[in-house]
């Protein structure tokens, strides 16, 4: 059953999006229908807005709207450390712990030979180039910061393997027990990780 | 942390959707930065498009971009039935079925003392004044098809209030076990509703 051509269509681009059901498509759809005019004509105006505007860090492939992103340009940071993140998702997220003050590459993506993604397809020249480059030379750890899957690991070994040549000191983020998760309901992949990667007290 | 005003902008307008929490709207705006300008260019025309051609029945107050929606307009559909339903996404859900060929009545919402939502905040009126009309006064049946809730039978309560002094005959839809739902996991009002519900095999 189809209400209406201009409704089916939005269903259809709310249904592109990820995570987005035909479903929930259905729902936000006729949620815009019952706006106002203005309120659509801003979320219309801002889609467009934010393919204008932003582009990606020279740097360090972060979104941003100037050339060089906000983090690359502060004075504040520690040009020392590179943070390497999949996502700029992921920079948001580093930062709201105010627990790191360095710099961050983002991949856009992880290397995932089952969905045909390969280093090519991600940010890994940008980051090579960017180590390989004079001024950048004081950079003393690539810190990785991807997801605790097959592709994550995947992507840390072969930029590893890159990144030794160069002299450049390799760490990874801690996997373990999330903090007020419970020990028995935990998985023994992370309970083996956290062991494995257990610190004096 | 902002990486970006206009991408700030495009994370507040998708947070304002129904059930899409800060997370998921950062994550459909990183999306949408991705995709390709067409693309964007599509969905975000496809949005005011939806607004400026959507229009609501003027028998049913169901959408539609006519003045008087297909099913209003139909030659095919039993007009001595009115299923009356909360939402237009009610309405598609019904005709999947393939098993109702009345007419509807869509309310745009249900009574909801709680939340400051009264009979005239939705389409109550229209539903009488249509009753109450000539050209449809063969009706028969008036058939409750709303979300088994409190907020569901305050307004079937309030309707069969204003429709049995017109002489209509009201129903509602069955409430009782779904299809291939355990009988020992179904909560108790539910359980009792179908015992009390019972039909003859």
């Amino acid at each position: 059953m189809n209400l209406s051509d201009s409704l089916e269509n939005l269903i259809e681009e709310f249904s592109k999006l990820p995570s987005i059901g035909r479903k929930t498509a259905q729902r936000l759809a006729i949620h815009i229908i019952k706006q106002p005019r203005e309120s659509v004509a801003r979320f219309s105006e801002t889609l467009l807005n934010v393919k204008d505007r932003i582009k990606f860090c020279r740097i360090c492939c972060n979104i941003t709207e100037q050339d060089i992103c906000r983090i690359c340009n502060s004075k504040k940071r520690d040009t020392s450390k590179i943070c390497v993140v999949e996502e700029p998702q992921d920079v948001i997220a580093i930062e709201r712990t105010n627990e790191y003050n360095g710099l961050y590459h983002v991949l856009h993506g992880k290397i995932s030979p089952l969905e045909g993604v390969g280093p090519d397809d991600i940010r890994v020249k940008e980051l090579i180039e960017r180590l390989a480059r004079i001024e950048v030379n004081n950079v003393s750890e690539v810190i990785f910061a991807l997801n605790a899957n097959v592709e994550g690991e995947t992507t840390i070994l072969y930029l590893t393997k890159l990144l030794k040549p160069l002299g450049i000191n390799t760490t990874r983020i801690a996997r373990g027990i999330p903090i007020g998760a419970d020990l028995e309901l935990t998985d023994e992949i992370t309970l083996a990780k956290a062991i494995e990667g257990r610190v004096n007290v």
